[in-house]
């Protein structure tokens, strides 16, 4: 396979969790002169802008805009909420709940993670324990990631909220819908969370750079009850300005907003149970391809049970060390790049496939093509059929 | 298959036989302002544009630019060498060679055709019983198109030459390689043709809009026994401009300029050679999903021979009028565009795969998952592992 | 002035006569992949886009469009209705009738010029001793330029019309307005114009590389009398297509339709009628200024009379040969590109300005800003107080 | 004036004090796809990069990037070396101090102001009154912002460095060159300042969203005593980092990487020295005109002292509130967007010219030309000449 001729000149597919796939349509947008920023169109664009993106959340409560990647909203929502010495609980399902209870501990919270390791899904009977254990209710606020991005799993939120009305437990429900949103249903008010942090650049289809803390009145309360901390973060002027700038403290991300737009354009004209069915399907397609693979026995996911797998990444892992040379060949050959085994200890053998935001099944089935011609270079042992039960589950 | 939840959403993928798909660096090039036309870089890229043009034709003579379609450069080239009552040949493998011909009528040329239909090649000796029964050479140009667009033809220029040649016959040979420049092997000079015309929307990667033709001193010959004819499609001061305005006859096509010269940085940053070689690789495994369907008795290639297909489109059949139904789908259900059945009787049975210019491995994949899908929804019979065989040859 | 520091990084100004400053809107809509041409949204738009160009012209006539210059439309309007041998009138007030004349004579037609010089205007009179002498209508059109680019020359296109009328001579009034559509008022059918010959990188604000031609009834009926000729230039499929590709002969220009598209948008929402009153009002502006600077006796108009001047052109010319030098000046030092002296005998003394299409008041101020400068340096005699005589015109 | 024909349609200039105009390289920069975030091209350019971040800063030290605005990079830098309870030392000449001031009381610190109002940069004097008091050493930093873009004020920072080092105070001198870096001449190794804030839409020329903290060895020591804070804007992995991410402590900002990529090009190509020259030939050239315009008792410079005004903005200060329908009236007649009268109290009475960045000739003489049409249009009372005054600067 060395010294081949390479095919992969031509348009890259990006199919990596996240950058994804940005539409023409927002980078259109987004090549524009810069806007003035104390009057005129830009100005005027805020609120119907923040109502969608609201719409897409699922919410009718507040929406904070920060220029920030990710982990900057993880800080920005917990700084509004969670004074030093407070308590977060942080179930662990993959590397990212870790990266924010990290967060919270640099703004001084403590905190208790619960680690379910890389490749399950929270144990509710677990969090319950510990929810049962804290009479005193010392636990302010619980850390919940809906999808980890390195691990694809999917958390079942619902059933977290359900727990602590059981309980009765006045935690903030906080949760991160960085890699989900826009992908995978995620229902904001009607599943009872009370912070939902996410960034632009995955199911929102923006390029890098912008992220968003929506929250309810119970965290609003919260809020209210916090001592004096970061200007910058601060979300009150952000939802509720009575300047333009103080919706960014500063200077706008002109650029962004515009791509922005654009991206929740295409969101409301295909509907966003329409774009979460889309998700779903594209998925399924994914996996059964994944699932004829395996039968080679060199290939499994990460994720056991599809009810715990998100619509937006699909986490695999290769035998001996072939998660790397398979990225490696797609890329270098074929013009498609796949996601790096994020945070695992055998990351070489791992891969991820991203499936977020502005993707269909044309995409899906190059995806798909690129693996098994890296399966075939790499003699890597395979399942027949692959491909045929993608697209037998593309129609139905 | 109806009220189906449509995955087309996402980035579209055009994969007819030109336009092809545009690189971002071509866009990226041409979205600028407008440069000055008397003065300054505009006119100073010139000689390495045209330099770098020939070297992908191959040859070392003169090129003029057009700004016209492939239509433009049909009449453009006969403008200069045929006079009205010349007599010229055109042998036809394909709905392209008559549209030639019916330009030469136009400008008062009498036209021979020898109509070898829509899945045959060029039958060198039937064109060699013609040749050599104009003793008077009568015929005094050849209008050679290599690949036909509608049919996937591939022609043999260098037999056609080699028969010239044997024949001692004074023909111009003027090749049509709109849909082949930049795809399938064309060395202008060592195949011996005196006149080429393409454009710029196939395999060069630049937006419709823009031709050229390459000619020879024989063939610069002849023009100087011209009478005054079109001053527009005078190639001379084209070719040879004392003033920048005199390679267009007029305003510079701008933008394209700059489109076309990020495309042709693209070619030779790969290298010809490499392309060719890209080109026939991505077709072998197009071909080889394409047999593997066949064995279903529902689909068949338009030509049988393989070394009569061209590298850069493969035109197909389908039973029954199955063609167009299943355009429909990969267009509205998957995010798939595929060219239609163009100049055929059955057209509604046929479609083609555009495989030019800026194509990788991944969108080849892509293409051929697109059409498993849509043979699986209209339960089209067709063989197993198509998928699996187009894999195999990207390898090798 | 040598070794100075140059002052010309920013945003660079080109203030020529053509191509104009390109709106970012017509940049970003061609910035897009290739679409379909069998099928989808370009064929939809067709009907809409013609519309709307025609409205320009103000004419509910045909239009046909060509990928092609303002040259390529000279030739595929005359090869619609001149047939060889028969002749043609050519009243020329510039550069650019010579140049049309010249096309005639290429494809067959005798020519008679009535040369009024590089800085007059029709003198109607004169025209009106060739019409009437030709009594057995021998001349069958008239090559009627409207605004010279050359020489800043608006001529009265109504006066020819009423002209013909009065003598009743059958002849053809062909209309060049490539300088002038969509900056002077211009209107086809009202002006009893018989066939318009335009390009769109002026006042239609796209980048160069396609032309219009617009037709009316007796065009058509002359039309219908010629003998089989360039079947590119053929307008009849154009305008009255059955299938797409007729439009174009062969393939569209696809993102100059895009681009058009968005031009005519910023064109319609602003109104024909106050796109031309702007253009009259930036025009009186620099008029303005430049009678300032003329009282130094360096500077002067080419044409004298404000009443024969174009809106969207103003040529001008220094003593000594000093145009050029302003130039050079303005372009390395400001960043501001002005017009050479096109056509001049004394070419290096003249430069013009282009205030046509995509221009505003604070551009207008940056060129005459721009001269002014270049003046001072050069020191060159003039008028004090040339800028806030424009800036007086501007808020009239 | 009302009902006026409005001149604004055609390229807008957008002259306020940030965001600058944005160059098409920097936009077309950022128009592509999504790069990958683990490997490849994005990656291996950030070492040269920052390395021409920190030529535009005049430093070998340490530079961060964050994706924030200015705002944020004020609460990064003060996270990184001001611990609650300690003070800092705020001299304030404009709003901005004020609002840097306010987020260092966000995080715990004690603030002492010494306002200087919104005219007057800097008395030295009265900061040494206030450093030599502090015997014990309180003063931990100075926020000294360099240019103020509010009043346009420009401070003396070399002098508060001489200051700190005659009086041999140990405080660190943090400097706010958000709206002077790349415009104004800024050396802060020269200069002895320790940490420098900035953010890249005005001399950076990259659309809004990114920001920068550099840092020398001094401020890090302080660093490496704080106790444990925010891990967003830690410093310390950002500017040393062992993973891409950790840049960005996150997702990279990637467009906004390439479009700075692009800036950093231009500034370079032209030289940092000589882009400051351009700033000051141009200030001079705005400068020279409103001299005139104020002989007329209408107009006056917030900011006396031109040793003490910025190149990079000029605020100015008309009677009767006319600030406002002047900047209405350039907006919608004439297409040029004026800066608004931030923070004043007779804010409408004010209005600023941003002449930052991308910023050549023709675009002042634009800006000038747009504010002499006002001013006439309004009948406010002014000298004659002040173009002329302009122009003559520009060529010395």
């Amino acid at each position: 396979m060395t010294n081949q001729l390479s095919l992969a000149q031509g348009r890259e597919y990006l199919a990596i969790p996240g950058p994804s796939v940005m539409p023409d349509a927002v980078l259109q947008a987004m090549h524009r002169p810069s806007p003035n920023i104390y009057d005129g169109e830009l100005i005027e664009m805020m609120p119907a802008l923040l109502q969608d993106l609201r719409r897409v959340a699922r919410t009718d409560h507040s929406v904070a805009i920060y220029i920030a990647n990710g982990h900057g909203t993880w800080e920005a929502a917990l700084s509004n909420v969670i004074a030093p010495g407070e308590t977060v609980l942080a179930p662990a399902s993959g590397r990212f709940t870790h990266g924010w209870a990290e967060m919270a501990e640099g703004i001084g919270a403590k905190v208790e993670v619960i680690d379910f390791g890389m490749s399950s899904p929270w144990d509710i009977e677990r969090i319950a324990d510990t929810l049962r254990a804290d009479t005193s209710h010392r636990i302010k606020a619980i850390l919940a990631v809906h999808v980890d991005t390195s691990t694809s799993i999917r958390n079942d939120v619902p059933a977290l909220r359900a727990l602590l009305d059981d309980l009765d437990h006045p935690a903030l429900l906080m949760a991160d819908c960085i890699a989900s949103l826009g992908c995978d249903r995620f229902e904001m008010d009607a599943w009872g969370v009370d912070v939902t942090v996410t960034a632009c650049q995955k199911g929102l289809m923006t390029p890098a750079g912008m992220g968003f803390v929506f929250f309810n009145e119970k965290a609003q309360a919260k809020r209210a009850t916090m001592p004096r901390g970061s200007q910058y973060w601060d979300w009150q002027p952000r939802a509720n300005p009575e300047l333009f700038y103080q919706y960014f403290n500063g200077t706008a991300p002109t650029h962004h907003l515009y791509g922005l737009r654009a991206a929740l354009d295409l969101i409301h004209a295909e509907g966003i149970e329409h774009v979460w069915a889309r998700h779903e399907c594209l998925a399924n397609a994914i996996w059964a391809a994944c699932e004829v693979w395996s039968e080679g026995q060199a290939l499994q996911f990460n994720v056991a049970d599809r009810a715990h797998r998100s619509h937006a990444v699909t986490a695999l892992r290769l035998t001996e060390g072939r998660g790397t040379p398979l990225r490696q060949f797609t890329e270098s050959q074929l013009g498609l790049t796949l996601g790096i085994g994020l945070g695992m200890e055998d990351w070489d053998s791992c891969f991820r496939l991203g499936h977020m935001g502005h993707v269909n099944a044309q995409m899906v089935m190059a995806m798909l093509g690129g693996v098994e011609t890296a399966m075939a270079a790499l003699d890597i042992p395979r399942g027949r059929g692959a491909l045929e039960a993608a697209a037998a589950t593309l129609i139905t």
